[in-house]
């Protein structure tokens, strides 16, 4: 990946998935609200971060959810990524 | 459980519970107001958030009572789930 | 009580009291605005929350005035409670 | 008194006072902007307040002058008191 | 002065000043917008304020100069003051 | 000048300087939108401000750019000024 | 460059790109939404900036990622600027 984040933040890339209702209909990627799935594409080294020491645990592939709203949306090479903070990413998805 | 939540942060899954009014009416889950009563599903490991030291006081399998706006809705297989920091739960129910 | 509070909680129960005023009228608890006086219910342990050592003042019995907007209402078996933190506690009321 | 305020909370008593304008009029009580000036009616004792060591200078019997906004107001015995942070007293009026 | 000031604070009365415009034409005080200029009434203690360790730079009789929307205004025998933080001066004059 | 600036204060005086934009046409001081380059006219001593010590890096002479809506506008003597704290100083024009 | 940025403040200067879309239409730079991309014209000392100690990461010539309402805009001899802090830089590119 050409892009590495500074300090505690993290770049991901949605996951649009493809979603069969409860009732059965199937919803494609884009009639569907904004996914909070992603995957990890870079990871920044962590350190003192406004005064704090963080310590990254999340890495390069891991599956995450993330708070919709969180974090900076970029265009590279035609592909969308977010970069957020780590503290922005919820939980991890195993 | 597949959701492995990052620091501070605990999964719960709403509890959704037939009531009897004072007046004697059955209201089914879906007719009231959102529940503030949940099951904790997932612990995330505490350990230093935002530069301060964090020790889980819940578990799972936990019945919790949250504040209603707090945390975000996620889905996953088709359940949603709601991710919230730890200090956004009120109290444990026994 | 049902109920145990996480860190520096406190379960109240508001206090709907009669009311004579100055003109002599009694205002029955459901037509005045409403109260601030309540009873504790149940109390937290303390200890270190948001990075703070917090002790406990208040224990449970004690009637407190608390700040009419602070809290989060729940409902327990029917009845309704306040779940704040103690420094939304104003006075102890003697 | 019977209110027996936490942490670095006073209780204070507004005083509405008559004045009499440049002019001459003299202006009752209710028909002026709500007074400023209040005698310190209960003191908290102090303490560490929010994490913070807070040493207690107002004393019962001081007039006080105090931010319009701050505090809450109760009602106990049919008399209004305003209940607030030490820090929101301006100033002890000798 | 009858009032002392708790703390960092300081008692300010503002000074309405006469002014000549660049056109030469005098614009009595009371024209004019609100003036930013006062002298220095009464001065608190300084020490220990909100956890911080205040030294107190101003004296009584300095002229300085003091945010327009700082501070809240009182009322003390008919003369109007204005009681501010020390932080919210800006300057003295010389 | 007449102005003593406390803590980290800072006072400066706008440059109004006209401009040739690109197709040629100057632009008087007045019809362009609020200039942000300034004269640093006087410098706070720094110190302690706010429980953190601050060091003075600008003195008076120095060019600098400034954020359009930092700091307090005032009038001494006809001429206007910006009182403002250094860290809304964003560089040192060289 | 001519301006000397103080304390933890970057100068970038963003990259207008010529970019074509995925239809394959070649939007020219000023067509397009506010580009995110820019290069490091100068760099603050760092040192302690708001009482804690900040290490800058970035240098001259990286071409940089910043959060699109960041920082604020200087005009300096017909060339346009953004001086921001180093946290508002989300990522390196490289």
């Amino acid at each position: 990946m050409r892009i590495r984040p500074l300090g505690d933040r993290v770049v991901i890339k949605r996951i649009e998935a493809e979603e069969t209702t409860k009732s059965g209909i199937v919803l494609p990627g884009t009639a569907k609200e904004k996914p909070q799935e992603a995957e990890v594409m870079a990871v920044g080294p962590g350190g003192v971060v406004d005064g704090k020491e963080i310590k990254m645990e999340v890495k390069v592939g891991d599956k995450v959810l993330f708070s919709k709203y969180a974090g900076t949306e970029v265009k590279m090479d035609g592909e969308e990524y977010t970069i957020l903070r780590q503290d922005d990413i919820l939980a991890i998805v195993e």
